[in-house]
């Protein structure tokens, strides 16, 4: 019998409590799940005593004997992950409390089709776990991010534009041959808000995570939980229209943020500006490879590239332009600007907050901080491994929220 | 001693299923609370004796004998509701259960400052008791809706633009003078969310309400809640930019969607219109009156006037461009358009509509519903009303969600 079946509530929340910050004393259990010290004992002990929890190492007291730390038991089994990017992949094998035990990232190509896309991952993840000394069995959960909108509850994905092959495909049938433990697909910037979520412990209550790579996409964290909208598409943010006098975009609306300031907009930039003179520093770059991307812009712009300092500017500006819609709307406490296209220098971030200052209301802005996702590059994994845990756990009941 | 005092967990969750429903029978409530039949009798007898609930007629039964209907009990007392717009305010007495016993509404200019206004409100407040056959002590609650942005936790104005005389002013402190009840004030358009949000009886998870009058607001339902962003700031469009060649605000910007399509700027247009020949009928206003209003400009427009029908449509397409953005980021389930601007006749919603479809992603707008708020010109009191009372529920003890 699944060690996870016939959990009581009360056993459920402090799973859910301990899953959350990563590891609790019962101390900071009582005090999270505003229970009393005798029922936290009681359901702790029934927890420890089937193997869903653990006591691991000793914390720091405050005075006092020391308190264990109680965290999932590892013995559980391991979490798989992937994040599959427009351009590239991550796959990730991990602890029940998110500790990454081996993890591959590579170059891919979404457009390729999920056929091929989907061997490679399986191929990964089984490698992967033969590396940690693991078994398919040992798996408790699967967690997938796509660079498209996904439909949470069947895991497919709708209408993607970026990868049309991948429409209404079941990553999770996929999957089924391999694993008999559940899939979990969501949007990828879903994936990282979770993951922020995680790494925060659930204290702050609404912010955003905004990716930028090939296209852009925003994370929405609202009253402590991922907000995924009436039909997955919520963060969707990547054509709203910043110059209605702008270029079209692939989905035949004009000045799309995407199509001026996304990854190949600013690769495009800078090849304009390689071949009209501009820019000598782009034009070597181009000369000698064939094509631009946007980490040779971030290279020739630290080297001092004044037209590879516009182009970054402007992409800051105009993604800046798009959040401070946004920001005048939601009103977060937090922006995290995050993905592939991000670490282009201090430019981008100075001109993207410039822009939001600018246009934004005083009240909404006075106490915003806007800052680079602190997971960085693992927090598509992260968020993947958390979707997964939290399912896991949430699916086993109702948890007292 | 209070009969709101002590309630236990079971009770509040009873208590807060009626409320919200606007009555229910106890199968009705068993069925909500996920509560035994047991459970549900024993609770509601407590209710009963407490005098809390009341049972009220008698509901068409699905077979069987026949089910009282509960209802919180109207012995408790009234709420009082005041919901200040710039140009106008409406004061109402209100049943526990949202019935309106007395509502009166008149002009009203916020920018007077909050010590003549407020003393007009609580004059008319003590005239409408009075009507009723109410006196002050009475009164369970009051809500207040004002059309700037609020301190939800303080219930105080911040900065607010349109009405700068009442920033930091308490208008809890100047109610009590006449008042113990607890005092709830909110920004207008969250009442009108949460007006529409009783009114479906929470059946809608995440809804807009758009507010289009001297200003342009919106209302955020989010997870089945009203919310209200970090700094009470969320919802603040109306300075969301669609033309950055646009006239300048009064925010200083360039382009905001209000300072080219709310009531000011389609009365400005209009006069325009009057003052260059392009319309007879909007100059014959003019020449009759001195001033030309919305309401003027939605008159001529029914009469086959072209420069009213082109201002209408404009303003309506600017506000679903601003729109697109949200619905994007947000993918609300429905879009309730209200306020006074709004019924100037059928092109601005067909406009507003053809906006939002055109530059919305598809999977956004697919299953989209944009319609006229259902509870019109009462929705600001009947708001008012849901805040004042699901505030009192709520503060005495943890609900259960």
């Amino acid at each position: 019998m699944s060690p996870w079946a016939d959990l009581s509530r009360s056993e459920l929340t402090v799973l859910d409590s301990v899953f959350w910050c990563g590891g609790l004393s019962r101390d900071a259990v009582a005090q999270r799940a505003a229970f009393s010290k005798t029922r936290v004992n009681a359901t702790v002990a029934g927890l420890l005593a089937q193997g869903l929890l653990e006591e691991a190492g000793l914390q720091v007291s405050s005075g006092g004997r020391r308190p264990e730390t109680l965290r999932l038991n590892h013995g559980l089994g391991v979490l798989l992950a992937a994040d599959l990017g427009a351009t590239g992949l991550e796959v990730a094998v991990l602890t029940p409390d998110l500790r990454v035990l081996a993890s591959h990232g590579e170059a891919a190509d979404v457009r390729r089709g999920p056929g091929l896309l989907l061997s490679r991952v399986r191929a990964l993840m089984a490698e992967l776990l033969a590396q940690c000394g693991r078994k398919p069995r040992d798996v408790i959960a699967i967690g997938i991010g796509v660079p498209g909108p996904v439909d949470f509850e069947t895991g497919q994905l709708v209408n993607p534009p970026l990868m049309p092959e991948w429409d209404s495909f079941s990553i999770r049938d996929d999957l089924r041959a391999d694993y008999s433990a559940p899939v979990f697909v969501d949007n990828d910037v879903n994936l990282m808000a979770m993951g922020e979520l995680w790494r925060l412990q659930r204290s702050l209550q609404n912010f955003l995570v905004i990716k930028i790579g090939t296209g852009i996409g925003c994370g929405i964290v609202c009253h402590g939980e991922v907000y995924r909208g009436a039909n997955g598409s919520a963060g969707d943010v990547g054509h709203i229209c910043v110059d209605p006098h702008g270029p079209r975009c692939t989905c035949g609306n004009l000045g799309c943020v995407e199509a001026m300031a996304a990854g190949p907009a600013i690769a495009q930039q800078a090849t304009d500006a390689a071949l009209n003179g501009e820019s000598p520093m782009l034009a070597a770059v181009l000369g000698e490879r064939g094509v631009i991307t946007p980490q040779d812009v971030a290279q020739a712009s630290r080297a001092g590239d004044a037209a590879s300092n516009a182009i970054i500017q402007r992409a800051g500006t105009l993604i800046g332009q798009m959040l401070a819609s946004i920001v005048n709307f939601f009103n977060p406490s937090h922006v995290f600007i995050g993905g592939g296209v991000t670490r282009i220098g201090p430019l981008f971030l100075a001109s993207l907050r410039q822009s939001i200052y600018h246009r934004s209301l005083a009240l909404s802005t006075r106490h915003l901080d806007i800052q680079y996702t602190p997971l960085g590059e693992q927090g598509g994994v992260i968020g993947a491994g958390v979707l997964a845990m939290h399912e896991t756990i949430k699916a086993r009941g109702v948890i007292a929220s």
